[in-house]
């Protein structure tokens, strides 16, 4: 396999499309499309799974996603700042969509693809314990979030509720609560 | 948060960006670009999570993505053709992709979203027991692939090395059977 030539094809703020030219193994000629933020550090943002240490919680956001035309459970994320860290940006954007404080960092994944068939986006994991009462003031106005504590039961309930829509970092994590009472 | 008015901004075969007309909780117009494959029915993909009855080991592929310009790990995946059913979408895939043969579905996900500030895109995870040897004949000029079978020691060192890159479903699956020996 051999990448040849890439060109923007699109030309927006957030998110533009790529055309990769490149031989695929028998030499034929091919192209793949696919979306980037354009982004050149990795990864492009963090994701956090936070443990509520006092509460013995799972948190997760319900938040409108405008690409889904609906609610969506997920983790607390954002796009990591130039020149901060992994950490930084999880304990900010943890802080900003739900009011918690983290009080521990259990572990932070190396960036990881989201789809890497249809995008380059990369994204950490970052596993924490936190404390607080959630509390949304610090929410910006495109934002539209629930603070959702679960206890290995209520994930249960959830998991077995019909129609929800979840990001399936959420799903895959929320799944091993339910089952095994513990994330990591 | 309500949503005025959709449009697709390109038109090309696999993937086109889309942008979404929309009044934040202020009343603000405001616009969200994503991507999407265009698909009407979810999920557009499946992702199969294989786990090798015999010899007790998990199973991922070695895969060039153009889009990362590079070899990543991840599962065996594909989109699920019209009318198929998800689980006939991760049977067929898993054994193009690998020769494996699957011999007992344990779980399907409901549809999950993959990144969903960027794409509309879902997949369904399918959990599955499998069997056979490894065989790539079934393959596509456009795969370069390889079949890693993995046991719990094996997928520990395979964490642990630097500057592996992995798909975050792979990711966070891998680390729970790393962990705790088992994948659900």
């Amino acid at each position: 396999m051999e990448i040849c030539k890439e060109r923007q094809l699109t030309d927006y703020n957030h998110l533009n499309l790529v055309s990769v030219a490149y031989q695929d193994r028998n030499g034929t000629d091919k192209e793949w499309i696919y979306a980037s933020r354009g982004n050149k550090t990795r990864p492009d943002a963090v994701v956090v799974v936070p443990f509520h240490q006092t509460q013995k919680k799972l948190v997760l956001i319900r938040e409108f996603r405008v690409p889904l035309a609906g609610v969506q459970y997920g983790f607390p994320a954002g796009l990591v700042d130039t020149g901060e860290t992994v950490c930084a940006a999880g304990k900010r954007e943890l802080f900003e969509e739900t009011g918690l404080t983290v009080t521990r960092v259990l572990k932070e994944s190396p960036p990881v693809f989201s789809s890497s068939g249809l995008t380059d986006e990369s994204i950490s994991l970052l596993y924490v314990n936190c404390d607080g009462t959630p509390c949304l003031n610090h929410n910006e106005a495109s934002e539209e979030i629930e603070v959702v504590m679960l206890s290995r039961e209520t994930a249960t309930g959830l998991l077995a509720q019909p129609n929800m829509m979840f990001d399936v970092k959420s799903w895959i994590v929320l799944e091993r609560f339910a089952s095994t009472g513990s994330v990591l």
